[in-house]
């Protein structure tokens, strides 16, 4: 099982001396002491509206935006993603899930064929330091979403590096999500292009970049996909899960990425949350022994199969 | 009758410690105790300019705003939503009705066509909340309206989560208006894109999203907006009433949202307004026996009806 | 002869307690204690460039920009209207004039067919105040132009309600003008139209409206704009001069607006200051004469033919 | 000899009590006591890029920046105008000079038919006034452009505006240089149209408004300028220089222009700094003599020509 | 071998007296106490993506990001710049190197084609000062991009001017990259339009500007390049380095760069950072010789061959 000491994170030099110890907390708890990030991701309501959450094959239950919640509060995770506002609803009944706030959303209504995509802030900074202590809740972080070659990437780029700048002044950790998106994006899952991503995260100061997996030509996924974890160099890779998988299959495709890519970790939303609450539970269990205990994929079939 | 106590209010945790009791008598006032809403929305003259209130089929005391506050004071209702002009011109003399400040409002002359549309805040938290300490009014909350999918979707997400939040800072309750519309959007009433709005109000953090009553294929609207109600979770969903309609009908139907569908509350002008005050009273009265007091169809109509 | 007391009037409920004595002095003024608005419009060399004050027909003292000072100054006018230079330039010799400061203004060069009309605040009302009382001027409120219909309507509207807001902070009042215009927009002078500006003016929670006054199709015009006076409830309606016109027939048209529409005054520029001196001085007294002294197109012709 | 006294000075009323001395001081200094100004205007590294500085009929001099310096030093001017970077790197070697720092600034490579001109501003009002503190160099005031009729007049017109009444309260003077220009200005140079731009500058409550000197049909130039000079009022009007022209043409137009029209002074560049040291020294001075000294032509031609 | 004192630095007089030691102190480090300036550019990683740090020719080093920060801490250069992200993960294992951070930087995605370029700054002085401050990092500076003839070059030019005021506030060294580019710029390596960016740099107060070498017709580049030069006045000249080249041919092209046209060093990145560490060093110590030590093309080849 891997594990990390404290003393082994690097801080990044923008966090003030009085943050450092929040800062090395949170990393500590998200990464469940192991530096990998296993964070179950639950900002569709927005991104996707309600097509992740109802029609066929999703369960009735995934309906209630509560059904994330007991996810996160049943499951071993690192840390649940999602808006403010559903945070500050179902909080004060789950106040033991770790909270990374996504502070940007959009929703897919409006096409790259109509714009190219932006996704503007919500909150700033203040606000999610002020949410954090007067809600009392356990708040990590914050994630925010770039569409690299969109018309609007400066207006993305600048508020990316803002937030992570500020986020930082409050000890909190960093996710990017990076997706080339726009008119001028030809290959969105390009690995050369997404190693490009995840080389932007790091020169913004993420301490978490979540790409899409590549789809390269002539060599396996896994392998095109180090060029973006080595580019990114000290700040770490994450997966995006993507829409809904056979579970084994999921389970392997992340296994390896972890043990032949070298990503830090995985970011999974509709496959979990597409499953009633004891198959979610079950999972996202077996992801996070993948991610966090170096599981194999039998051992984390196992749990998810309840064997 | 339904009922609720204090203690069974959720209040988002965004809501400091010193504004919890100001919300929560906010929220018991415009639910009338009953967690349902009875909004009376006048905030078409800037919407619709003065085609609602004035012409054919409408009574010469429509056109005067005035007839506005006199429903409102005459009438058992939760709240009033309208602009604060129209609040700090006639509030001296109505100064017991609830308020609910509308923030953002467009006229219709721009249509979509022409450009997607954007409906810009007129007002920040700041000034709304000296509005209610310098007008001694009871200013429960704020209005605001987002055209989900148009162009300029980004900047009233921003908006609406900034306006939400603040108010919430101050104990005032929100309620989101949330519309699919632009160039983008194929069909405004799809019960699916619909319940993507009310789960859009939900990563809001508003505490009701007032929508269009969806117009489903195959089955009846009333089953095809459960959808929408449960997708909102925590967030209270109300109809808007829309354009005049005969009365039982429109009683009918909104029995028909709250009991078979789960919506809390409506949000109804043209069906109250655009009648004589006497009758726009007892319109008022029969939406809001149906809204908070369960009452029949029939015992409405009989309100009124004044039988 | 008409005559409001202090306490007829109904003072918005934004203006703070310490604003109320100098807002209703200031509201006494400028109507001369009536209630009614004669005011001097003065903002065209911006909105025309020089094309109303230089040319065939207009005399030669009219290029001159201290001609407009030497009329409000000898003439019984309410207010006159201009730009913040201006006042600046001309006030230490002309310091008893009531002054209006417009605050947005815009060239004509560019036309719709360009580009919808977009007319920009210049000052914020600190500067205002703040010009208020470095120059020991009467200024006793400020004007702003809503292009409404123009795609750039939204960021007029935002300008307008924040003005409007804050002058009242400060005890001054407020003049909206009131245009629909932009590619949207079909008849400028439908006088539906126009009554849906009157409405939106209320909604700001302007005192003052000046509208372009319809042109109606089957009933006299002053039948029609009676829609568009009682649309803005408690705002008062006052209707633009528009381009000059004869006299009489200019007279005839305030008093019809006055008196069988309802308006509550005027807005007159070119049909005073486009002629010499003396004369002009005539013009505005006949105007007042109607406006405030209730004094009949006879009469009032006498004044401006001195007889 | 021309001359005014300080009691001459109408100070603008937005220039606060205690800025009126310095305010008066600068106006003294940059017209030279006569009320009259001799601008030097060294801004076009910026507007035109280099072509004005090196190439065919250009002495090799006026490629280096500091030419424009020493010039300035050396001559008799009003003020001289450049941007503040400029003012900045030679300020410590020529610190006699009154300088006047041109705030926006904008190249010439995007043409009309790109896109209509913005000029967008540099700086603020507390930029330059901490600039003239910690320089401790003679920053007498600011200049702004004004594209009048572009697309992005509005932005322009707040720009400037804000500019003049932030620049009055630290004392400073003003210059607006205001061009119409862009897709929708049919003829720059027509006098009636130029006339439009200096009243917009004497609304803007600018000190000096520069404008290119028209082109008239059927009448000589002198006169047609004179509508220009008169709509201005008390703001007073320069011309731009324009490109390199024969000196005695030029004298002779800058003699009509102040002895006909009425303008109070000249900005001149290019005929100017577009020869060697000692021939624009003379140049600049022969300019000087007509502007502030009432010179002849024919004494001017003398101090160009050395005799 | 040139040295300069600090006596002989024209300090710009934006910058506070209380500034003043520290801008010395850091532009005789960055110079090296000569004047000119080796500036590392390590800011692709989101200029160019992923592109000049992997791929055929490109050593496997290049991919990890602290192949940068190996080559700075190992070689003699003045300045290395790079994003503040990178300098934030990196810096506490490279304490002695001098950074610049580089506030503006954009991906390559969107063509001219698309939209012309703009390139947003990430942040404003106050952070990177208190980074300074909080990092205990040589922060000596910082750069920024400009796109000259771009239809965005307003936002740019606002941008850069208030960065370098800013800057000098805190006594650090400003360097601005002026690339012409653009629907409406033809040639951007046209030596006149080169010198025009060269001299806007002088104007907006940058301490370097780095430029694209031109291409001039019938003269060789070094001789054109004087214009550019020259134009810039006490503003240092710099030239881009540009793709790999043939290291000779590099060394001679930088030689008459500096001996020729008269600039004061180099901006260097591909050329030195896509090669292994060990060459990457010499190549950069090569450079650095020609730069400050005026050594021949032939002593730094031999630094480079290792002779």
């Amino acid at each position: 099982m891997v594990s990390i000491k404290e003393e082994d994170i690097k801080v990044p030099l923008d966090v003030p001396q009085e943050a450092r110890e929040t800062y090395i907390k949170n990393y500590m708890e998200i990464t469940q002491n192991t530096g990998r990030l296993m964070l179950f991701a639950g900002d569709q309501k927005v991104e996707h509206l309600n097509d992740d959450f109802f029609g066929e094959g999703v369960p009735a239950d995934d309906n209630d935006p509560e059904h994330l919640f007991k996810i996160a509060a049943s499951s071993n995770i690192g840390v649940f993603a999602t808006q403010l506002g559903l945070i500050a609803r179902y909080g004060m009944d789950y106040p033991d899930i770790p909270y990374l706030v996504k502070i940007n959303s959009k929703s897919h209504l409006v096409k790259t064929k109509d714009d190219d995509p932006f996704s503007n802030q919500w909150y700033d900074m203040q606000q999610v330091a002020q949410f954090r202590e007067n809600s009392g809740l356990n708040i990590t972080g914050i994630g925010y979403t770039i569409y690299l070659g969109s018309k609007y990437e400066a207006e993305m780029l600048y508020q990316a590096a803002q937030l992570i700048y500020e986020a930082h002044q409050y000890g909190m950790l960093t996710v990017l999500w990076i997706y080339p998106r726009g008119t001028a994006v030809e290959n969105e899952k390009d690995p050369h292009l997404i190693a490009g991503a995840t080389g932007v995260g790091a020169c913004l100061n993420a301490d978490f970049v979540k790409v899409n997996y590549p789809k390269a030509e002539g060599i396996p996924a896994e392998e095109a996909f180090k060029e973006s974890v080595l580019a990114a160099g000290r700040t770490k890779v994450v997966c995006a899960g993507g829409s809904s998988d056979d579970p084994e299959a999921f389970l392997k495709k992340l296994y390896a990425q972890i043990h032949v890519s070298g990503a830090e970790g995985n970011a999974t939303g509709r496959n979990i949350h597409q499953k009633p609450l004891d198959e979610a539970v079950r999972m996202c269990n077996a992801i996070n022994a993948i991610t966090v205990e170096d599981a194999s994929v039998e051992d984390a079939l196992k749990i998810y199969n309840n064997e």
